[in-house]
């Protein structure tokens, strides 16, 4: 007797109306600014006013980040590295359905790792990924420390945090960088957008 | 020392951009129409073919079914009543983040249970959840069997298969019920678009 726990009974049936219909139809393209870096470093920041620059210029858009995610859809993950994974890899699909609806999203989570970044650009698909490294030094994360995360990961009270006691494995190829240790988070948005621009995402 | 694996540490900032404001870009009210019924009584195809007619009326859409989501984002959830159960869950968070994007969601699961769908309920907000009962006999959709599996459930091969070895709850209370015995899918998504508009959804 089969279990039925194999996805082989799942019939791949297409739909009627296509991604490129639903971009059309919002008038844009569909893709996704994967913002990494370590906690402190401004993704949330940038996410929120990438969001508005968009938003004004006619842009259809969602952000993805720990507050829409870790307490509803991912509410059963630990902060475990395989809870970490597991989260990053579900966002990354979340996005793609997103995509499929023809809107762009935004992601905001540290991602440390490269080999769960390489993943999330494969769900996503290559040329709709655009990574930007959100790029601080840790010392400047840790004397920000806006969510006071830091000190409880110095004190011993978090486990596996990045930057103390995990490793930011920072990206070797990212579509962009923004230097956020002097650069303004409105700079750094206007950095993308110049980027975004000149590559024809918008 | 505390691990790191409650969802306590994180800040709930909110968004520059509201759902109203995505909403109005898009020219639409954010809803979601939850097909409920038996593997056969036709969700998949009234799901499509109401998107098609949604498209054609401007409205922007999203389908979520076991084709989008048992492969990719659920990937890691079995068959059995804990891991369907999950899966409807996570299908109510995701309707929920597309509505915030200003998106349509058409659901189109068995979703046999109703204290599962109370939950999607919950979780997407009573005025947005339309809960369309997908409805024809069990011998009619057994005769029907589109994906050969009540086949395989009378032979013993899946387990825990609705309306052979698993309950089928319909709903007490859905927004409106579409027959399909008879009934055309045209004609379903007919009946469910009128319902739409004499209430004010489109």
């Amino acid at each position: 007797m089969t279990n039925f726990s194999s996805n082989h009974n799942l019939a791949t049936e297409s739909f009627l109306i296509s991604r490129d219909q639903k971009e059309a139809l919002n008038g844009q393209k569909a893709f996704v600014v994967w913002l990494t870096g370590l906690s402190g470093a401004g993704k949330s920041t940038i996410a929120r006013n990438l969001e508005v620059a968009l938003f004004k210029a006619g842009i259809r858009t969602l952000i993805l980040d720990g507050d829409n995610t870790r307490m509803s859809i991912n509410r059963d993950l630990d902060f475990s590295i395989a809870g970490r994974q597991e989260n990053i890899r579900r966002v990354a699909e979340m996005a793609k359905l997103l995509n499929d609806a023809g809107v762009v999203v935004i992601t905001a989570f540290i991602s440390p790792f490269e080999v769960d970044r390489i993943q999330a650009r494969t769900i996503i698909g290559e040329d709709c990924f655009i990574e930007v490294f959100v790029d601080a030094p840790l010392d400047v994360c840790m004397e920000r420390d806006t969510k006071g995360l830091y000190q409880k990961a110095i004190k011993g009270e978090l486990k596996d945090f990045t930057g103390i006691s995990s490793p930011y494995e920072a990206p070797g190829n990212p579509k962009l960088t923004v230097q956020t240790k002097d650069q303004k988070p409105e700079d750094s948005v206007m950095q993308i957008v110049a980027w975004m621009k000149s590559n024809y995402y918008i």
